[in-house]
C-alpha cells in the first residue's frame, strides 16, 4: 500500500523524530486531536492516534493505526469495509521485553561470559561448565502482567520461580506466590531476586536494609521503578555480600547522576532504563513496524478483523 | 543419607578428580567393572557405574547411581525394595545446555551488553532500545535432538526458525526444514546461523567459501564440531562482512592453538568447548549433583520409582 501523507493525532513530533529514519519520503503532520481540521483529514492517507478526531471521515484515508490495543472508539465509525480501510492496533510486548532483558543478564552470568572474554584476551583455554537456568531459584516481586511473563520465561527453562505481591494470590507460572511478610525464606534460597514493581506508597523504599538482610548472596535485578530501592541499603548489602551483584535498569533519579557511586562499582551493571521502553516509545515502535509492513504488503499480526471486532 | 565409601565401576579417576571438590570426606575407589571384587562390594555404601559388577550384591550398599538414563540392567538385580536401596539415573541435558549457550550470545547482542558496559565505564546515559528475539530469523543446521531443542527455545520467544538436515524432513519446532542445497534463500535472510552438526563425511568442511557466500550479514554460532568449518573461509567471510560475528565453541584443533588468528579478532567470540560437556563430563556432573542432594536429603528428580520401573 502506498502511503504519502500521515496525520498523527497528538504532539509527538519529537518522539517520532527520535525513532523515524531520516530519509522517509512521506510527509507527517502532528496535531493535537482536538485541533485536527477537515482539511487535515482530507490531506491524509493515513491516520495515527489514540482516538478519532472530531468529525472524523475517511476521505482519502486508507489506513488507520490505533495507539491503543483496544479499538472500540475507532469501530464506532461506520464505513470501514465499504471504504476498504485497513485498521491496525498497538500490540505491546513489555512483558517479553523485560523477560529478555532479565534472562540476558542471568545467562551472562551462568554462561561465564566475563570469564571467557578475559580468557580469550589472554589466549587461554580453561574449561568451566556453565550453570543451567533449571537449577536457579528466582523470586519475582510483582505478579502482574509483566511479572507473570518473566515467570513464564524462567519456568520454560525449568527454574524454580516464586512470586511476591500485595495480595500473595496464586498466579500461573509461579510455583508459589506470597506477600512480602512471608518472603524471608525464599529470598534466602534465591539465586536471583527481580523487582518488576511499580512505584506506589506500599512499594516506595521497600527494598531497604531489612529486606536486603534476608538476601543470602542472591543477585538483584531491578526493572520496575528505581524508588522502590533505598540506594544506600543496596550498596551496604553489596559491600556485606548479602547481594552478590545488582543489575539496575531504573533509578530513583534518571538519568543516573554522574556523581552516583553506582557507576564505578564492578558489582553493579547499569543500563539506561531500556528494559521496557515507555508506553509512547513502544507505541511508536509498533507503528513504525506496522508502517513498514503495510508499505511492503507484509502480513500483519495486529490488523483488526472487522467481523470479529478485534 | 550418609555416604562414606563410593565404588566407581570404571577408570574415571582423572575425570572425577577434575570435578570433585577437594575437601570431600568420602573415600572413592575406581575399578574397571570386571575387576570389582566381593571385597570392594562389601566395602562400598554407594555404587556408581553403567552396569552392575559381576556377582553384584547389596551388602552395605544404600545407593546405586547409574551412568545411563536407562536402568534395565540394574533392575534385573533383585531386592531393591527389601534392602531399601536408592537407585538414581543420569538425566542428560545436552539440548538444553546448548540452547542456553546459543541464547546467551544472541541476547548479549540484542540487549547491547557491550555498548551498555562501555557506557557505564564512561558514565554515559544513552538509551538504545534492545532488539527482540521474536524479530530474529534463525537457521539451525542439524535437526536432531539438539537442533530441535535449540529450535524449541527460539520458537518459545517467537523467532522464525528454519532447519537444515541431510534429509530435509519436517520436524517439530521448525517453521520449515530443508536440505543444504535449498538453503541459500533462508541463509540470506538469517540473522543467526547455528551449526549443531556432528562431524561426518557429509558435514566435514561444509561451511566453506560457497556456503558462507550466501550469508548476508548473519552471525554464525558453532556448537557442533569444529571441522565442519573451513577456518580460512570463515575468516574471509568475516573480513568481507557476509558473516558479521562468529561465536565458536568448537574448533578443528582443540585446545585452539595459541597461534590461531581467531583469538585476537573482535568479531570472534571464543569459548573452550563448554556448550555441551562430553557425555562423561555430563554424567559426572549429574552424579555430583545427585550425590549432594542425597547427602542433604533433598528431593531427587532422577530417582527410579520401582513400581514404574523408571
Amino acid at each position: 500500500m502506498e502511503i504519502n501523507h500521515i496525520l498523527v493525532a497528538g504532539s509527538y513530533e519529537k518522539e517520532f523524530k527520535k525513532k523515524l529514519p531520516l530519509d522517509l519520503k512521506q510527509s507527517f503532520r502532528f496535531k493535537p486531536v482536538d485541533e485536527i481540521t477537515d482539511a487535515d483529514l482530507s490531506w491524509a492517507d493515513a491516520y495515527v492516534g489514540s482516538q478519532p478526531a472530531p468529525g472524523f471521515h475517511f476521505s482519502r484515508i486508507k489506513w488507520v493505526h490505533s495507539f491503543n490495543a483496544g479499538i472500540n472508539n475507532f469501530l464506532e465509525i461506520e464505513g470501514w469495509r465499504e471504504h476498504n480501510v485497513l485498521l491496525t492496533r498497538t500490540v505491546c510486548s513489555f512483558g517479553q521485553r523485560i523477560s529478555e532483558y532479565c534472562l540476558s543478564y542471568v545467562l551472562k552470568e551462568l554462561q561465564y561470559h566475563r570469564d571467557f572474554a578475559a580468557q580469550q584476551l589472554a589466549k587461554k583455554w580453561v574449561r568451566q561448565t556453565p550453570k543451567m537456568v533449571k537449577d536457579q531459584t528466582i523470586v519475582i516481586f510483582g505478579t502482574g502482567e509483566i511479572g507473570q511473563e518473566v515467570a513464564r520465561t524462567f519456568q520454560f527453562f525449568g527454574a524454580k520461580v516464586y512470586g511476591v505481591s500485595l495480595s500473595g494470590r496464586q498466579k500461573e507460572y509461579f510455583q508459589k506466590a506470597m506477600t512480602v511478610s512471608d518472603v524471608n525464606t525464599v529470598i534466602s534460597e534465591a539465586d536471583w531476586v527481580i523487582s518488576t514493581l511499580p512505584l506506589t506508597k506500599e512499594t516506595e523504599r521497600l527494598f531497604n536494609q531489612a529486606l536486603f538482610s534476608y538476601f543470602n548472596g542472591a543477585a538483584f535485578i531491578n526493572v520496575g521503578r528505581g524508588a522502590v530501592v533505598e540506594e544506600q541499603a543496596l550498596i551496604d548489602a553489596l559491600d556485606f555480600g548479602s547481594v552478590r551483584h545488582a543489575v539496575l535498569d531504573v533509578f530513583a533519579i534518571e538519568p543516573l547522576p554522574k556523581e552516583s557511586e553506582f557507576w564505578e562499582r564492578e558489582d553493579i551493571t547499569i543500563t539506561p532504563h531500556i528494559s521496557a521502553v515507555t508506553e509512547l516509545d513502544e507505541a511508536i515502535d509498533c507503528f513504525i513496524d506496522t508502517f513498514r509492513k503495510v508499505q511492503n504488503g507484509e502480513q500483519l499480526v495486529n490488523q483488526v478483523d472487522f467481523s470479529k471486532g478485534y
